[in-house]
């Protein structure tokens, strides 16, 4: 039988794994990591690399936290009372190189003591500039992992996604999107086994997918210029964050760990009133593909 | 009869008043203006300045819109249906030299077409370095608009602003706060006339508070330590501005003028994995002052 306790030592296995892995491809960065308690029980390990050669501040953290279920859930689910444990793996990776992409990756289970669990995750990508061979790339990998499950989880949770990572106030989407998934449990008629079997992909396909893209990218030219609209993309990405991400806003109202929480934030952002980018630049191309619904395969 | 067009016209020549003061203090900078209207009715003026000799990034906004009361605020009052009526004056300056703090002030009047109305408003201020004599000189100013009011208001208005100025994640005041107040109407004993009056004494304090702090502090020397601590304490401020502010969510959700009011940001922010001051340094002083209750006059 699948344990909490299973699916917490295989995640953790997975940010060991995906560590020594982005460590290897970026070779001079090291994670360093802080061990954590949650007052109410349970705890976690972060792990932020700095300054490396080519991720240029990035957090893999993993946690196994449990305790009262707070209100809010509760709340939602028509509960007065029921204990929780919930584990996963989050990830956020800023790069130095403009041409490299931002990307973000999350993994998690979630029990309750009357029997209640679920599935839920993502990985999505955010470009500071479009480049559709790499767009196309990103979600063929998804696909792949998706189709090999079921072969309707790829366009639900590619929809998810563009609903999810999208910021509101902006009208754009936070980057080309990927794949989102919530409450996924025996309802969906697959079994808790089968579930976490597909998570457990999503969460394998990250290391090969991202290190493809540092190894290709990360010594492309680049200029002042692109720095630039590096920093404004990054303002974006905290805003989006910091307004709009259901799982940032629950951690920091139901006080979470605030330093492991915010480590998908990036070194630096800058922000410029009404910033436009010039007519036909590659900056505004990238603008007018941040919408939902795009076919990126195709 | 004081009229909502008396007051957003005298809102107006605040915007006019203030922006005057503030580019004559910082000597080379212009605000740029923006005019803008707001599909539902009504619309406003932005004005930004940026690279000023001591402004780094500010911006100083009137609006004045109107159309149907939006959902959320229906049903806080548990009204079907109103017409409303808003205009106001918004400001938030980021200086250049991290001894020069940021400072944020609203003036803001409400009204709905069931005749109900109140004004709301504040001032805060967030020096990178608390320095006492300069947070002192700060709130004193407010008391003295205050007190010529109503002896219990600054009192009142200071601990409403060390409550709503605060980021709740970090267990810190966003600042040395300053006053704060909101649905002040007649059940506060007082008459349109008489608030509005303390709204405008509010408004007008601001320009020469804060152009003694930027003659006083914008020529003191600093080194990279200094500026490294600005932009984390820039951080600070977008989180709190992008996390518990009520009035940029409100905005932001309700489909507000994102440009206007995201002003408030400032121009490049930096975030460092779990950064702790060195122990003794000015920056942990200014850390350990970032409490709420703090009697900054005596």
């Amino acid at each position: 039988m699948l344990t909490k306790e299973n699916i917490a030592d295989w995640f953790k296995q997975l940010q060991d794994d995906i560590c020594q892995k982005l460590e290897k491809t970026d070779s001079v960065g090291k994670f360093k990591q802080d061990e954590w308690e949650r007052p109410g029980g349970g705890g976690g390990r972060s792990r932020v690399l700095t300054e490396g050669k080519i991720i240029e501040k990035g957090g893999v953290n993993f946690s196994a936290v449990e305790g009262k279920t707070p209100e809010k859930i509760l709340k939602a689910l028509h509960l007065d009372s029921a204990d929780f444990f919930a584990t996963g793996v989050s990830i956020v990776l800023h790069p130095h190189n403009p041409f490299v992409p931002i990307i973000h990756m999350n993994v998690r289970y979630f029990e309750m003591s009357n029997g209640v669990w679920w599935f839920g995750g993502g990985i999505d990508l955010t470009p500071h500039y479009i480049d559709e061979d790499d767009a196309s790339f990103f979600h063929k990998q998804l696909k792949n992992v998706c189709d090999k499950h079921d072969s309707d989880y790829y366009d639900k949770f590619k929809k998810w996604a563009d609903d999810y990572f999208y910021i509101k106030h902006r009208k754009e989407t936070r980057g080309i999107g990927g794949i989102f998934f919530d409450r996924l449990n025996q309802d969906s008629g697959k079994s808790k086994e089968e579930i976490f079997a597909f998570v457990q992909d999503v969460g394998k396909t990250f290391a090969p997918t991202y290190t493809h893209f540092m190894s290709k990218n990360h010594d492309l030219d680049y200029n002042e210029d692109n720095i630039a609209w590096q920093k404004l993309r990054r303002g974006r990405y905290v805003e989006f964050n910091l307004v709009w991400d259901k799982g940032t806003k629950f951690g920091l109202e139901t006080d979470g760990r605030t330093e492991s929480i915010l480590m998908s934030l990036p070194p630096q952002a800058n922000w410029e009133y009404d910033h436009t980018p010039i007519e036909g630049s590659q900056e505004e191309e990238t603008l007018k593909q941040l919408k939902k619904g795009i076919d990126w395969i195709n």
